[in-house]
């Protein structure tokens, strides 16, 4: 997909590059309350990044290592009553410390238990909320969403429900998609690297969330924009993803090659195969 | 194992090549409640296929969700209070809603909770059931099962069972091993691809319930039976299998192989390399 | 990690060769109750080496199920009140039963749920325990932890911590690490063997004990006592981990190369490359 922006060397592959450096030198704890189909996956992506996961997602612990985490995620794919209740914590934990956080709607919009739950996480005011466009139109009240976790709008439908929401939630909003898209209601950013493979390995989407979470964690204190850390985070898994492509027989060599370009990449790999447009909105 | 039944251009390999075709042309949105060892892989074989994978597995959601999937898959691995609840809901969601499941009774014989509501479930009447020997002779109430997820019986040994048992619950029963034995009770389809390594992969029958989900979501309309539906899963999934088993090293790299062999399997190549036996009972 | 210690023709490269070849010659079921993160790669681990893996982790079944495993492991990586209470009925059944066990308690110290239930386990006196040396001192009482899952004291820091615990429960303790530290009270043994891509994969400490698991179960009724098949099957997994590396691009085709060198390693491979050292405390 590199052919759709120009390469531009933008502020967003400097502060990607800086706050991959930065992860690097010291590996931002990074709390994932996430989904049962995803947890080693993304688990190994931040562990080949160079960050340090950790799932901790019952009651009694989410909300205290939800403080004492960098960054933490909480994505609602297989939200079980004791998960429903860990993430509460776990958003009142962060809010409470000023640890950065993401929510991941996953596949709301029909379903009503996660939806009721994402609606009731986002007005918590999260740092970040990454979707698909179906997710991103159901959270905005747009939609009723898609018919399970398939996207099945594109991300430029969703760009003034992405703007609505980043308004009403003071959230750094992310659509992703064939072009990701990233708002923080003022300003908008176009990404166009990537690889059609990503949709074809579970927790390809679903990991982004936690690579978001520990970009956000490594920004703290360093002047660098949540808006300009979630796009850094985009920017530098969908280049290690272009990267593993090129290495790739099909999805399954492509979710193994993957690990391998996130473990690889380096900060001055970013701004020449950047495909990044920022605009004001 | 190819060598075990002659190569034959019967009318499972013409169903295999229809579904597969309709498959990628229509991806179905394949619902499976599975085990927590298994999810990633499950879903990762489903995408390398070209289906569309969900597991939502709570209650409130689980039987709504199968009333407008495809096809479902219950698989009884890791049955938490909460997922065999939300397995009963899916299993009278998909029912009503006419949605084909599948029931995979992992493990049971001597572990009473799933073995109850394994027994439970198939009183539902599943499109098909899926499992080892020794579950299907345990479902079937002629053995007490193996010592736990080891099939301690070769398929033959379960073909009467699997007879019984799809009389009794008008269920496609497939049993794998070397030579898988699928039957309706009225017809018998042995099928002798495949490769002994999937038995070193973790999920590798449990996915294969989730692909006789899929195929069967793809049947639906088609006039093509549940039986060879069921059979031509189970030999696209046994060939692309073989090829992987060609580009492996052991069990780690053929399970990546596989999933780039199902995403690569094309229609035309099932007939030639397609080892399948058909039989009246 | 190979120069640190000298190669050596120790008795644990003997006991390793030994109970390698029973484990291939009788799998032994090995009964896993473990974190949603790992649960896949750590049943991929135990089938790659031949053991023949089962989580049965419901309240109901995990009791008996370990009475009649093999070898049993308890990971308290995300202790769902489900799970806590399947571990407290697994300990009790495998304590009843003779079978072997292994206590993992993941990341405790800071986090209240599952410290409180590790130090309830290891007074039921596990065969073994393992962990990170954060761990092992946290579970003696000698620190409050680390901030998660990492490592943040190397084993030797937690020498004393070990005899301590081994002293107390009865147990073989084991400390991983750059050179792991394995001790019964009385002898301690350092295995130099292994590759720090192993912490680079999600599960790479978690599945060494299920491994270890596996090894105990094998050695009943051999005379090779606690302490020898605990580090036999460190030496083994560290081996296996050397090889694997050799062949890696980086974290993610090493944890596919892991699970092809665990299937690939021989009995007569371990000796000539083991970097063991056994001493009396």
């Amino acid at each position: 997909m590199s052919d759709t922006l120009p390469t531009q060397s933008t502020g967003v592959a400097t502060a990607a590059a800086e706050l991959l450096r930065g992860l690097r030198a010291a590996p931002p704890l990074t709390h994932s309350i996430t989904n049962t189909v995803v947890t080693g996956f993304t688990a190994n992506v931040l562990l080949a990044l160079g960050a340090a996961p950790a799932m901790v997602d019952i009651t009694g612990e989410a909300g205290m290592f939800a403080a004492v985490a960098s960054g933490v995620l909480i994505n609602l794919g297989t939200p079980t009553p004791e998960q429903r209740q860990a993430a509460r914590e776990a958003a009142a934990g962060a809010t409470d410390a000023g640890t950065p956080w993401v929510l991941d709607p996953v596949a709301i919009g029909v379903l009503p238990v996660r939806t009721r739950l994402a609606h009731e996480l986002a007005a918590l005011r999260p740092t970040a909320i990454r979707g698909n466009a179906s997710e991103i139109l159901a959270l905005a009240g747009l939609s009723t969403g898609g018919r399970g976790v398939d996207a099945t709008d594109e991300p430029e439908a969703a760009r003034d429900a992405a703007r609505a929401l980043a308004a009403r939630h003071g959230s750094v909003v992310a659509v992703s998609g064939a072009v990701d898209l990233i708002t923080d209601g003022t300003r908008i950013i176009r990404i166009a690297n990537g690889s059609a493979l990503l949709t074809r390995v579970t927790g390809g989407g679903c990991a982004l969330g936690s690579v978001m979470a520990a970009f956000l964690g490594t920004a703290r204190g360093t002047g660098i924009p949540a808006l300009d850390a979630v796009a850094a985070a985009t920017l530098v898994y969908t280049l290690a993803a272009e990267h593993a492509a090129r290495a790739a027989d099909g999805p399954g060599s492509f979710a193994v090659a993957l690990l391998d370009a996130l473990a690889a990449i380096e900060p001055e790999d970013i701004a020449p195969e950047a495909h990044v447009e920022e605009r004001a909105l």
